[in-house]
C-alpha cells in the first residue's frame, strides 16, 4: 500500500505541511482530473504509443504518471470511475500492467466492461495471471471466452476446479463471493505445533482471524480463532481450544442474508461448507461489505426505476437503454391516469378549479407513499418483517394516513374553501385527500409485500408503482366525490 | 453464542432433521411472534409479575423464555424490533438482565428509546456494568443524566476520562465508534518476546488483527499484523517486521470518510491517533459495518422525506411528527402546481383535454428528475464526483433528456394527436416533454450538487424537491405553450 496517511490537527501552522490523508488523496484526485483534461487532445497519440511533441503536454504526461503510480489500486479504480471515457483511457494506460488484474476487480460492473473493451487478448493474460482463482472467477464473466480458457490453461488442476466451482453459482450466492485461500489444520495437534506450522508460510491469507479445523477427510470439525490460539496453553490440543459453535454457510446460500449473520455476530471470516460438511472455502468481512454497499445501492437505484448502477460517464444511448424500462412504465401509467381525468372532462368542464387542486391529491398521496414504502422496503431489507407483521403494519400506516389525512386535509381543504369559496370544494377535498392517503399507506404496504412474497425485490420500482397508484387513485377519488355531490 | 447453525442440503431427507440456521432462526422469529401474541392479553400480570394462572398461557410462557435464551443478543435485538409495544415488553422482560446491555446496544435508536423508557435506574444501572467505554458513551445519550452519572462512578479514573471523551465527539465522527480495548507495544523487543507477551492476556479484544507499535510517549510508529507477527522469525525484532505505512484517522474525522478507507484499503481495524500522534483509540469493521448501513439507510429515508429511522410500530403519533415536516413541504409545493394550473383556468375552459394531458407532461419529468437524482446521490456517496465532474455530468444528462424527450414526446405527442385529433394539441404535447424532460435533467444535477456545496446533506429531501420543480415547471411549460400555441 502507498500511502503514509498521517492525520493531522487543523491548526493552520500544521496544515501546510501535515495534511490528512482524506484530504491529500482529495488533493491527488483534482490533480488528476485537470491533468487529464489537458491530455484529453493528445489522447490519439498517446493512444498510439507516439511519442507526444508538445513540451507541456508531455511534462503534465510525466506528473500523471508518477501521481497515478503512487495509488493504491482501489484509489486508481476511484478516479477511473470519475472521468470520461477519453480520459479513462489515458488513466487505464498509465496504470502499471502488475496493477491491472486488482484495478479492474475494483471497479464497477460498467466501468470494468469498458475497460475491457479497450485490452486486447494478451494484456488481458498478463492482467488476469496474478490473480487467485476466486478472483478470476469473478471477472471471468466479463472477459473474452478465449481469454478464460486461456487463462485457465496456465492454473493447475485444484485451481481450475475452484475456478469453476465459483462461476458455477449466481452473482448473489455465497459461491460467487467465496474465497479459496484459507489455513486449515487437524483437532489432535498441540497449539505449539499450530504455531510452528504457520511460520512455515510465508504469508498467511487476508483476513486470516481464524484457522478451520478439519478431520481428515476435510470435513470441518471447529474454528481455532487466531485471538485464542495467541493467548492458549502452548501444549494445549487444538481441539480443547477451538469453538464448535460456527457460523457456517454453504455456496448456495444467499449472499445478502450471509451479510446480515456477519453484521449481527460481528464476523471477520466464516467457513464455507458443501453437502458432506467438508470445509470447500471461506467468506471474508471484504467481500461482505460489498455485498452490503450493493444490496443497499440497488435498493436505492430499482426504488428509482434504474435497471443497474450506471457508469456516470457511460456513453448517452447506453443510459437511454438503462432508464426506459421505467419511464415506459411511468409513461402508461400516467396515460392510465389521464384517462382517468379525461372521464370526468364534463365535471372539469363545469367546475375548472377541479382541474387546478386535483394534482394537490395525487401529489400528497404518492409522498405519503413513499414514505411508507420507504420504510418497509428499508425494514424488510434488514430482515424484521415477516408475514405476520404485514398486517400490523397495515392498520398501524392505515392509522398515520387517518390522523395525516384530518389534518392536512382539512388544512387544503380550508384554502380551497377560501380560494374558491364554496365550502362543498373544500369538505371534497377533505374527503378526497384523507381517502388517498388511506390508499397510498394499504398499497405502500402491500405493494413490496406481494412482490417479496412472489420472490421479487421488494424495492423493484416501487416508487414508479405507488406513485400511478396514488395518481390515478387520487385523480378517481377527488373528481369522483366533486362529480357526485358538487354538480 | 448459542448458535450451532449447520448450513445442509436442501434435499428432502435431510431436511427434517438439518435444517439450515438461517431457516432455524427464521423458525424461532415465527413462533416467537405466535407466542407473543398469545401471551399479549396477558401482559399486566406479566409486567406486574404476578404468575398466570391460566394453564395454557403459562406453558407458553414458559417456552416463550426458554427460546429467547438461547438466542444471541443481537437477534434478541431484531425480534424486540419487530414487535409492537406491548408484546416488545413482554420479551424485554424476559431478556436475561445480563444481556440488557449488549442488546440495547444492538437496537435501533427508537426501539432503544423506547426500552430504556421500560426500566428502572437499578435496572439500567445493572445493564450497563458490563459495558465497555465505549459502549456506555454510546448509550450514554439516551440514558437518564442520573444514570450515566452513577454509572461513571463506578469506573476507574482512565475509563471515566474514555467515556468522557467519546461522548465528545457528534455521531458521524470517528471519535464516536472508536473503541479503546487495544494491545499496543514497544518496536525494540522480538517477536518471541511479543507472543509471550500476548499469552499472559486472558483473551485478547475483539477483531485483533494487529499489534499497535507506539514508544514510550505512546506516539504510534507502526502496526504490527498479526499475520506477520505467525509467521516472523521469532528472534526478529518488531521494528523490522512492523508495517510504517498505516491509515490513521483523528477523532475529529467523517465516520463516512473512514468507511470508506476501510472499503477502498479492506481493513479490519485501524488506529485512531491525537494531534500529537499519540495513540488514543481504534476502530473496527464491525462499527464500518454499521456505519455503511445507516449512511445509506439514511440516504434512501432522506430521499423520501422521512426524517429519521423509524420504529415500525412506534406510536401513531411519533410517526405522524416523523413524516409530517415533508408532507408539509410537499403540500406547499402542491399547492404552488395548483397555483400555477389556476393561472391557466382559461385555457383549461376552452381546451379541457389540456387537464387530462398535462399530469403526463409532469410525471415523466418527475420520473426522470428522480432517476438521475438518485443516481449522482449515490455517486457522491462513494466519493465519485467533484466540483469539475458536475458541470459534465450536466451535458451528460441533458443529452439523455433530450433523447428520451424526441422518443417518448413523440410517442405520446402521437397518441394525444389521434386521441384528441388535434396535430396541434400533439405539437404542443412533443415540446412541453422534451423542455420538462431538460427541467428535470438540470435539476436533477443541480439540486444534490448545490446541497453538499453549501454541507447538506445531497440526499435531503432531493426526492420531494425534484418533483416540486417538474410539477410546477410541467405543468407552466405545458399550459404556457398551449395558451400562446393552440388558443
Amino acid at each position: 500500500m502507498s500511502l503514509e496517511p498521517e492525520k493531522q490537527v487543523d491548526a493552520p501552522a500544521a496544515a501546510a505541511e501535515n495534511e490528512s490523508d482524506v484530504e491529500r488523496i482529495a488533493a491527488d484526485f483534482d490533480r488528476i482530473h485537470a491533468l487529464c483534461e489537458i491530455l484529453e487532445p493528445a489522447f490519439p497519440q498517446i493512444e498510439a504509443g507516439t511519442p507526444i511533441e508538445d513540451e507541456t503536454l508531455r511534462v503534465k504526461f510525466t506528473e500523471l504518471s508518477s501521481l497515478l503510480a503512487e495509488l493504491h489500486p482501489a484509489d486508481v479504480a476511484a478516479v477511473l470511475e470519475s472521468l470520461p471515457p477519453r480520459e479513462r483511457n489515458i488513466v487505464w494506460l498509465l496504470v502499471a500492467p502488475e496493477d491491472d488484474g486488482e484495478v479492474l476487480l475494483e471497479v464497477s460492473d460498467s466501468v470494468r466492461e469498458s475497460l475491457i473493451e479497450s485490452m486486447d487478448k494478451d494484456e488481458l493474460l498478463a492482467a488476469v495471471d496474478d490473480l487467485d482463482a476466486d478472483e478470476l472467477a469473478e471477472l471471468a464473466d466479463d472477459l473474452p471466452h478465449q481469454v478464460v480458457y486461456e487463462a485457465l490453461q496456465t492454473r493447475d488442476e485444484e485451481e481450475r476446479a475452484q475456478v469453476q466451482a465459483a462461476m458455477s453459482y449466481e452473482d448473489h450466492q455465497v459461491g460467487a463471493i467465496m474465497d479459496f485461500e484459507l489455513v486449515s489444520i487437524r483437532a489432535d495437534v498441540a497449539c505449539e505445533v499450530v504455531l510452528r506450522y504457520l511460520r512455515r508460510f510465508d504469508s498467511l491469507p487476508d483476513h486470516t482471524d481464524k484457522i478451520f479445523v478439519v478431520d481428515e477427510n476435510d470435513v470441518l470439525q471447529g474454528v481455532l480463532p487466531i485471538r485464542k490460539l495467541l493467548v492458549a496453553d502452548p501444549e494445549e490440543l487444538v481441539e480443547n481450544v477451538m469453538s464448535t459453535e460456527v457460523v457456517r454457510f454453504r455456496p448456495e446460500d444467499d449472499a445478502e442474508e450471509a451479510a446480515q449473520a456477519f453484521e449481527r455476530y460481528d464476523l471477520v471470516t466464516a467457513p464455507v461448507i458443501d453437502g458432506n460438511k467438508k470445509l470447500i472455502g471461506r467468506i471474508t468481512i471484504d467481500e461482505i461489505v460489498d455485498v452490503i454497499r450493493e444490496e443497499s445501492e440497488a435498493d436505492m437505484l430499482n426504488m428509482a426505476g434504474l435497471q443497474e448502477e450506471e457508469d456516470l460517464f457511460a456513453p448517452i444511448w447506453d443510459s437511454v437503454k438503462n432508464r426506459w424500462m421505467w419511464l415506459a412504465i411511468n409513461l402508461c401509467t400516467a396515460f392510465l391516469a389521464s384517462r382517468v381525468i379525461g372521464a370526468f372532462e364534463g365535471s372539469i368542464e363545469k367546475i375548472v378549479a377541479l382541474a387546478a387542486l386535483m394534482p394537490i391529491v395525487a401529489g400528497i398521496g404518492g409522498n405519503s407513499g413513499n414514505q411508507t414504502i420507504t420504510m418497509i422496503v428499508r425494514a424488510m431489507a434488514s430482515g424484521q418483517i415477516t408475514d405476520a407483521q404485514a398486517w400490523r403494519l397495515l392498520k398501524k400506516e392505515v392509522g398515520v394516513a387517518l390522523a395525516n389525512g384530518v389534518i392536512w386535509g382539512s388544512v387544503m381543504g380550508l384554502v380551497a374553501w377560501l380560494l374558491y369559496g364554496s365550502f362543498g370544494i373544500g369538505l371534497v377535498m377533505v374527503a378526497a385527500m384523507t381517502l388517498n392517503l388511506l390508499l397510498a399507506a394499504v398499497m405502500g404496504v402491500m405493494i413490496p409485500t406481494l412482490l417479496e412474497k412472489n420472490g421479487r425485490d421488494p424495492a423493484l420500482g416501487s416508487s414508479v408503482l405507488i406513485t400511478a397508484v396514488t395518481d390515478s387513485g387520487g385523480f378517481l377519488i377527488f373528481l369522483g366525490l366533486a362529480t357526485v355531490f358538487l354538480l
